[in-house]
């Protein structure tokens, strides 16, 4: 820390993303990448751009905008695209949260949301999740917070039906809820059919899961045209070409290659099956997920350890030191080879415990 | 706005970014963007990442901080890479100041400063330019403010020696003095090698302009490893993989490939001399600008009314309509024969109004 910052940032932690190691090639499970590549369509898309970066993007993703508003069947006011979804995220925790507005938001959950609350210096409640890590929704009915959900739920991979949103965002008229839906493409259910009838809810997405762009950075958030013109307001007093020209054509054309990307959602599905069926088999424990990943525990093998002994054999899963979730590990829902090869591995391991 | 956004923003005037207008082809000299595409390189990295854009972009951008490291002869933890310069001057106004330690910058400059102050609630004063337009490096000694200076200066070009930003760092030890050098490779002579005597002092860059790169969004801050340090904390607050895969790559063979962009910045400023020479001879005023673009005026036609008989004409320029600046253009340095169209084309307008 400098001598100059401010002093309402200095016990600012900063969010820790999953480790990207360089020492050898590992198999990558850790931070929910699609193993599928992107389509040829998208590859075309950015190549197509790479000899006119001289000029500067549209800094309404005007094209862009109005594809993602036609795939989500809603007019192009009611869109936002930015770098990544964490970009949407974080305006709409500036936007719509002060210390007047408190935010609340699960114990277990997406680990930004409470960097996010910091930097921008708003409190924040957490409400823990129920012992078997489902969301209660009696605990944000009309409490008239700034209620974020993610749903599915990260790191658990479970999911709130949207009736239950419903509820939620129906019951806080006057406070925006936000729901996170970077995973809602591996067979949840999206809230973006409310936006037309409830102006307080906020639905975020992201390319980088089931569009395999993660390395593009695009996210978006779909609303009411109120409320993402507010966004917008914050976005171009921020950084108004927030999306460059590469992603915002890579976008565009992930949209039109939808087939693709579906299939490949398909295939991740069949896999978390068969991965959750084989975990189960071998006595972990494995909660129903709708997400591009699985999260786990055992009682024969600690989470760290686990964790430890697959990043030995050149295995990466994600493990969080933290309260109620150190015994787990979650897991991305990789090719079906590299779900053959984690469950042989974990199987090795188990053996050598034993 | 809607109902939602909370009161402490709404007051919040976006910055406006030049107009991209798309009803016909325009020969574009309003956003500062180089008339070269970016070198063969670039194109090459850019379509080598096309293919791997399923994986997180590296959070560290390790090599371009090293490579960025090597071009400005700093080490790699002085060194902040960003989603365009904006992106940093926006995270340096939100670490380093606030409503106890206040900015200053001039009356006339970039526009976006006093919108990253509002966004982040910080007070500011603006401290008018000399009659001239050139900065008067008195208005900052010693004034225990946090000092913000465009060098060259947007939209006027004008530059202030380094001797004198040395000045103002040297005497402002507790407050960190931001000098943004997104024009400094057009002649003018950069801050980069103060950093290592003055922790203070932070110099912002971009790839836009000087490495044609305005549409992939990439900017940098170099300084001391604290104050850097500072930045990293609220950079991985907001957005840890701020920089995409593309760009990185991007950036990465632009450094590279100096020789290439190097002969593109000396051609514009010939350029800019025989604009700069023309323009006069019209009876233009046009200060020495150091940057790849001259701000101009002329008692013959309104600076508004240029402005629309250019656009009008297919040319479009910069028009500010702001106090003290309305009778000026800011016209972007193309190509000479862009130059010998707008000269010609301003000829024309300046004898139909006669």
């Amino acid at each position: 820390m400098s001598r100059f910052l401010i002093p309402g940032l200095s016990a600012l932690e900063p969010y820790t993303p999953g480790e990207q190691p360089r020492d050898r090639r590992y198999i990558k499970l850790n931070t929910n990448e699609s193993p599928f590549p992107p389509s040829q369509g998208v590859i075309d898309a950015v190549n197509g751009q790479a000899g006119l970066l001289q000029l500067y993007s549209d800094p309404d993703s005007t094209e862009l905008t109005r594809r993602l508003a036609e795939t989500y069947g809603v007019e192009p006011r009611q869109i936002i695209a930015t770098n990544g979804s964490d970009e949407v995220l974080n305006f709409a925790f500036l936007a719509f949260a002060d210390a007047a507005h408190p935010l609340a938001f699960a114990d277990i959950t997406y680990g930004f949301y409470p960097v996010f609350a910091a930097l921008n210096r708003i409190p924040y409640r957490t409400v823990p999740l129920k012992e078997d890590f489902s969301i209660d929704p009696g605990d944000y009915i009309g409490t008239g917070e700034t209620v974020v959900i993610a749903n599915p739920n990260a790191p658990t991979g479970l999911c709130l039906p949207v009736s239950d949103i419903e509820r939620i965002v129906a019951s806080n008229p006057d406070r925006v809820v936000i729901v996170d839906e970077a995973y809602v493409d591996f067979g949840a259910e999206s809230a973006v059919r409310l936006v037309d009838r409830y102006d307080n809810l906020l639905v975020t997405g992201t390319f980088s899961k089931s569009r395999s762009m993660a390395g593009a950075r695009l996210g978006f958030g779909i609303g009411s045209p109120a409320l993402i013109a507010d966004l917008h307001t914050v976005r171009c007093s921020t950084n108004p070409y927030n999306v460059n020209r590469m992603t915002a054509a890579a976008g565009v054309a992930a949209l039109e290659d939808a087939g693709y990307f579906r299939r490949n959602c398909r295939i991740i599905e069949q896999n978390r099956g068969e991965l959750t069926r084989e975990l189960r088999a071998l006595g972990f424990a494995v909660p129903d997920s709708k997400a591009n990943f699985v999260f786990a525990r055992t009682g024969r093998i600690g989470g760290r350890q686990l964790y430890l002994e697959l990043k030995k054999r050149g295995i990466l899963v994600r493990h969080f030191e933290k309260e109620r979730i150190r015994d787990y590990n979650r897991i991305t829902i990789g090719t079906a080879e590299q779900m053959q090869t984690l469950v042989r591995t974990i199987k090795q391991i188990l053996e050598e415990q034993a």
